[in-house]
C-alpha cells in the first residue's frame, strides 16, 4: 500500500499503528521519530518499527504516508520542523482527539502539493508507551476522518481503505460536528472521571485507605478512566475548552437539579431520570459499542 | 449451618445469596417471599428456592435468618408485617446500601430475642431479577456488617462466618463511617453516572445516533453504571441524603475548578491534577479491588 510510513510519536496510538501495519504489510518500510533516544532504541529493539530516531527531518523525508501521533500541544512544533521535509504527494494525517485548531495550523503551514487528513481513530487503553500498544487494537472501531481543503479525493479515498485495512469502521465528518459530539462522547465522560477521582483524593487522607478497600462499588470504573495519559487530556480539554465548558455548564445543572430532588426527597422524579438513562445502555449494546455481559461485580 | 433461611426480595442479590446457600449446603430449607406470583412461580421453577409465596409470615415463619433484600423504601413495611411471626432467637439481617437510618427504624420495631445486624456485600451487576444472580456474586467481594444493639456477639460470629463460606471477606463497620464511606466509593459514582448520561439524554434528539455511535470513547463506561436498578438507586440516594449532598457540593466546587483551568490554558494545574489521580488507580489495582488488564477498548 505505501512504500515508507512514518509515524512521529511511537507511544500507545502510534505503536499501535506500527504493529497493525505490520502485521497486515501494509507498507515496505515503517519509521518512527521520538524525541527520547531511549524509546528510540526500545521500538527498534521490540521490532515495532524498521529504524526509529529524533531526527525528525530524516525519518519524515521520502515516506508516501506521514502520521503525527503526539500531544495535541506537540503539533506546531512538528509541523515547523517537517514542512519542507514533505515528500511531494504524500498523505500527512494525524490521530488527535480535538480537530478544529489543528486542522488550519497545520492547512497554513504546509506546502500545497501534501494532502492533510486529519484522523481519530476512537480507540486507546488508559495504559501509554509504545509497550502498551497492540495490532488489534482498531479492529471494529470507528475512525473519523476529517479532511482539509488540502485533501485530494483519492488521499481520502486511500487512507479510508487504510483504516479499513488495520480493522476500523470509517466515517467522515467535519471538524465542528466533531469536535461536538466527542466532548459528550469522550471528553466531558474523563474530565467527570478525572474530578470524582481527584475529589476523592481531596477527602481527609486517614479515610484512604478504606476508599480503596471499598472502591469496587462503582469508584472502580472511574479510576480506571482516570488513569489515561495526563498529557494527551490536559491538551485535549484546553483545544476543546468551548464544548467543553458549555458541556460542564450543563452538567452541573442537571446535577443540582438531581441534588434538588434528593433533598425533597422526590422519589418519582428520581426514578423517572434513572429509568430512562437505563434505556440508553440498550441502544449501545444493541449499536455493537459495547457487550451486554456485565462486568460491574468482576474481580 | 441454619434449619431455615428466608430472603425477602428474591431480584438480583437475593437470587445470588440463595443460589450460593444451595451451593454450599448452609441450609436444609431455603425460601422466599416476593409481592408478585409469577415471580414466587419463577424463583420456584429455576430451582433457586424450595418454596415462595406472597405471604410473608408464612415464609418468615420457623427462620433461623431472615434477610431482607428488598429496596430501602419497602423495609418499613416489611418489618411491620414480619416482626410477630419472627423466630425467637433468630438472626435477622439485611442487604441495603445505606444503614443508618434503616438499623434504628428496625431495631425500634423487632422484638428483643430477635439479633439485628446489618449486612452490605459490595457486590452486583447492572442488571435486575432473579433471572441474573448467580453463586459466585460474592466471592472475594467485601460484606461489611454493621450489628445493631439488638445483635448478640454470638449471632455476629455466625453471620460472619455465612459471608465467609459464601465467599466473602467480612469487615465490621459503624453505620455513620459505613454511610460516609460508600458515599464516596459508591453513591456518588453512580449518581454522577446518572447524571452525565441524562445530560447526554437532554441534548438535542438528531445528535443521539452519533452520540451512541462513538460512545466507545468514554460515555459507553458510565451508561453501565447508569443502567443499573432505579428503585434500589432512588432509595439509596434519599437515604444518604445528607452525605450525597456534601460529597455533590464538593465535586461542583472542583468541577468548576478544573473548568476555570482550562478556560485559563493552565497546561500545569491539570496536568499535575491528572497525574495523581493515575496513582490512585495503581494503589486500587495493588488492594486487589481490579485487574490491572485495560478493558476500554475493547468491543
Amino acid at each position: 500500500m505505501f512504500k515508507k510510513v512514518c509515524i512521529i510519536g511511537c507511544g500507545l496510538i502510534g505503536s499501535s499503528i506500527a504493529r497493525a501495519i505490520k502485521k497486515n504489510h501494509l507498507s515496505n518500510k515503517i519509521v518512527s521519530c521520538n524525541r527520547s533516544d531511549s524509546t528510540n532504541r526500545k521500538v527498534i529493539r521490540l521490532k515495532i518499527v524498521d529504524d526509529s530516531s529524533s531526527n525528525i527531518k530524516k525519518m519524515v523525508e521520502e515516506s508516501d504516508l506521514v502520521i503525527i501521533a503526539t500531544p495535541l500541544s506537540s503539533y506546531k512544533n512538528v509541523i515547523l520542523k517537517i514542512k519542507n521535509s514533505l515528500k511531494s504527494g504524500s498523505i500527512l494525517t494525524d490521530v488527535g482527539s480535538v480537530k478544529k485548531k489543528v486542522i488550519s495550523l497545520v492547512e497554513k503551514n504546509i506546502p500545497k502539493n501534501i494532502s492533510w487528513i486529519s484522523s481519530h481513530p476512537i480507540a486507546g487503553t488508559e495504559e501509554s508507551g509504545p509497550e502498551s500498544g497492540f495490532a488489534n487494537l482498531f479492529k471494529n472501531r470507528w475512525c473519523i476522518l476529517t479532511p482539509s481543503n488540502k485533501a485530494k479525493n483519492q488521499d481520502i479515498k486511500l487512507l479510508e481503505n487504510f483504516w479499513k485495512k488495520i480493522g476500523s469502521k470509517v466515517d467522515i465528518m467535519d471538524e465542528k460536528q466533531h469536535d461536538y459530539i466527542l466532548s459528550i462522547t469522550s471528553h466531558i465522560p474523563h474530565l467527570i472521571a478525572y474530578n470524582i477521582v481527584n475529589s476523592t483524593l481531596k477527602i481527609n487522607n486517614k479515610k484512604k485507605h478504606d476508599i480503596i478497600k471499598y472502591s469496587a462499588g462503582g469508584l472502580r470504573d472511574f479510576t480506571r478512566i482516570a488513569a489515561s495519559n495526563p498529557i494527551m487530556w490536559r491538551d485535549i480539554f484546553i483545544q476543546n475548552r468551548k464544548n467543553t465548558s458549555i458541556m460542564i455548564n450543563n452538567f452541573i445543572k442537571n446535577l443540582k437539579d438531581l441534588k434538588k430532588a434528593i433533598k425533597n426527597k422526590d422519589g418519582n422524579k428520581l426514578e423517572k431520570i434513572f429509568t430512562k438513562t437505563k434505556k440508553i445502555r440498550k441502544e449501545i449494546v444493541e449499536a455493537g459499542q459495547d457487550i451486554s455481559k456485565p462486568d460491574f461485580g468482576r474481580k
